[in-house]
């Protein structure tokens, strides 16, 4: 890994603004991207969507052309947790897609080029999305669909440099073993790109930027942002600090955390144990059933719900989307119970910040365990007493004042999949009072460590993915 | 990673003999072990086996016990290779057991415990295994059996410095996703261990020396070897190189290549992208299917055969082995159809080592592909002609001179499963007119690079870690 790739990512990082498309001009061009639509987005009875069938034998939810993705179910073994045993629709799209920025040096820095992106899922109809986000369904176009712009950059047609590319897993909760290729390549000096009205460059930072606001930068964007790992390997990362963010008189601690692991709590090898030990540990068996068989959900007025109404439910939606090209088309979603939380505690060890991070079981997960936020409560209620168990950690949380908020904004699932579903993404920090020691399944690391495990497949979880994505570098 | 750690592995990898137990008395004290016991081992028709069941419905050959293993059946499908679909038999194997290395200081330098094991299926009954080797089953003592000696030192209830802590996944066309905890731990400083006449401390260069000769050091001892990732970190290579191995008036290639990673041929990063398009490209997907339900193999006279007569068959064996206390069990065992070609090419480029890994989907892979020898040619016939098609690269390997060929011995797989199976391991040095383009599953990597990817789960299949074991270094 050359660092002079690292050393430009981080340059993009801490580049908050740019005369490219200035921040100021953003959400302007989001909103004329959505006036300029006609979007009819609503709920329909399952067995009412076109192209869609409920296969009679499993009632399992599926294309006519059998692509995409189908609705199955599964029946979970473990011994991981108090519920050692229970059933769950779940989302079966064996295909790995594209998540993939193309990058571009303005003036000296490296811009991404972000799409403003139409999902049915979305709250606000459009957010800002990768270059690409394809299925495999998609760009091998077996359906009726045009081909995805710019594909030709992401497939090996058009020579690039390569920035990234990594696996990375989707929802465990929700997803069956599901992953997508998460991709940067740049373009070759000299090369441009035409340009069009629905994408615009943007540095890393300013994407950074609009991740303090709600639900404007999609869950795509922040998995691919998450893996770029900034300077694991750069030689001298105190120079690296002085260079690029010399107004600062101390290196800050949050660069410091990405780009030092000499002052790491525990070091690398721990951590690898650590992680090897609960694999070793914990059973996790999914078997494949029919919809039909899972056991506390039903179908009631054309959608499924579990019979306590907790987690979400699978209905049907029916999209008309376009100014003059209109497209129309049903598919299920998923629609979550109600909004949840994900939060990272974050605490000064040895003057660098320590991330508390959660190892956590998921029926869907590809190998046993996947690495989470300090607290991830997805759709299920937090609030102490209204849930059927004590969430860790969740008081620091929701107590925490309000100087030692880092990060707080209400974050949006994947729209192709999830109907409005958000969830308030929090970063904390506490202070040194914090007890170092924590559970089995916790662990402090810095953000160099994280960012190392990125690097390899399903070591981090989506929801810890979207939280590193945020942070902001000085 | 303290470098420190990496440094005294080097030192004990460069460490050829020790006055704490010579090589001189290692034969020996094998052949003592072996003189010790007596052992008959037979096969017997599998419906013989006593404790084991052949279930009615399916076929499948279970423990009474219902722990241990079974032989099932799988169905797969693949978009990989020439063959796209088949049925095989396939052991089942869920739980993850510890393969451990107890390790301690003398003289500075540090030595493994090493156990004279034995096991049916292997060739000259005893080989060198590591200080523990022990399914879930063994070490939770659900069965009859006594508790793995030094068990304590590895979960936990005695303290240990942690050198290396990995899952590690077995052979893929053998075993359906089976992995082992491939473990070292260091005893404290001025901690010993009872003298016991199964255990001799050897330091890793005596390990090494030990596998130029066929059959004396297990498989298991092979894989925990290969997981140690010498000064992938150190901050100067060639530095520790002149520490190290002064002798040497240049450093030597095969250390230069595991120390370095500046002359790589291709950043890590490439390599990574590498991987992450064949995963995407390629898909697997294995059903489990009754042992009765196994196309083109069938049982004939108490074993079960493809119906060519080709790969493996399923066996059943009957031991009795002891001298004061005999132990007997019966056990159903793979045998392979033949033995079997597992090879490196290594090249330098830029004055470094490369070598030239290939890409490989097996049946029981956990994720797709693993990387394997340049030529992995397990019990297939792999002479030209006489294969169902031309392996890449069998030539050079075959008709290499003999100044070119750097390791050659046989080696055994592991003998609690695999009876008397045997494979020709052997690492080929070519010269720099061998081509450096090659097909888009084979890929250079400095061993540098390959130790780094070790460090992760399932990136190096089990024969590319058992050459990989055997490098020795100056």
């Amino acid at each position: 890994m050359t660092s002079n790739v690292e050393f430009d990512l981080l340059k993009s990082a801490i580049t908050k603004d740019s005369t490219v498309f200035p921040n100021a001009n953003v959400l302007i061009w989001i909103k004329e991207r959505r006036d300029q639509i006609q979007a009819s987005i609503k709920q329909i009875p399952l067995e009412s969507m076109q192209h869609w069938n409920i296969e009679k034998k499993t009632q399992n939810i599926k294309h006519e052309s059998g692509l995409f993705f189908s609705i199955e179910g599964i029946h979970v073994q473990t011994n991981w947790g108090k519920v050692k045993e229970w059933d769950q629709p779940i989302i079966n799209q064996p295909e790995i897609g594209f998540l993939g920025f193309i990058a571009k040096k303005f003036n000296g820095v490296l811009h991404f080029l972000a799409q403003a992106k139409i999902e049915p899922g979305n709250i606000n109809i459009v957010q800002i999305s990768p270059t690409l986000q394809a299925t495999k369904s998609n760009y091998s176009q077996v359906h009726r669909g045009k081909r995805p712009r710019y594909l030709e950059y992401f497939n090996g047609e058009r020579y690039t440099h390569l920035l990234l590319d990594q696996l990375q897993s989707e929802q465990g909760a929700r997803f069956l073993r599901k992953r997508n290729r998460n991709i940067i390549v740049e373009l070759p000096q000299g090369e441009y790109i035409d340009d069009h009205q629905d994408f615009i460059w943007l540095t890393i930072g300013q994407l950074k930027e609009l991740m303090r606001l709600d639900n404007i930068i999609n869950m795509d964007t922040r998995t691919v942002i998450s893996g770029i790992s900034y300077g694991s390997y750069l030689a001298d990362p105190l120079k690296a600090i002085t260079v690029l963010a010399p107004t600062n008189k101390e290196p800050n601690l949050m660069l410091q955390s990405a780009l030092n692991s000499q002052y790491a709590y525990q070091d690398f090898r721990s951590i690898l144990s650590w992680i090897t030990n609960l694999k070793s540990t914990y059973d996790l068996s999914v078997d494949r059933i029919a919809l039909k068989q899972v056991s506390q959900w039903f179908e009631s007025d054309g959608e499924i719900c579990r019979v306590d109404g907790r987690y979400f439910s699978v209905i049907g939606v029916s999209s008309s989307i376009g100014n003059r090209e209109v497209a129309s088309w049903d598919q299920p979603m998923i629609k979550p119970a109600q909004e949840g939380l994900l939060a990272f505690i974050v605490r000064p060890i040895n003057g660098v910040y320590h991330f508390l991070v959660q190892a956590k079981l998921e029926a869907g997960n590809f190998d046993i365990i996947e690495l989470a936020p300090t607290v991830q409560c997805l759709t299920g209620n937090y609030r102490t007493g209204l849930n059927e168990y004590s969430v860790p950690f969740i008081n620091d949380i929701l107590s925490a004042p309000k100087k030692s908020i880092l990060i707080d904004a209400m974050q949006s699932e994947e729209g192709g999949r999830f109907f409005k579903e958000q969830n308030r993404n929090m970063i904390i920090e506490v202070g040194e009072s914090f007890p170092l020691k924590v559970d089995g399944n916790y662990c402090w690391m810095t953000l160099n460590q994280i960012l190392r495990l990125i690097e390899f497949n399903n070591y981090l979880n989506i929801s810890a993915r979207s939280l590193i994505s945020a942070i902001i570098f000085n």
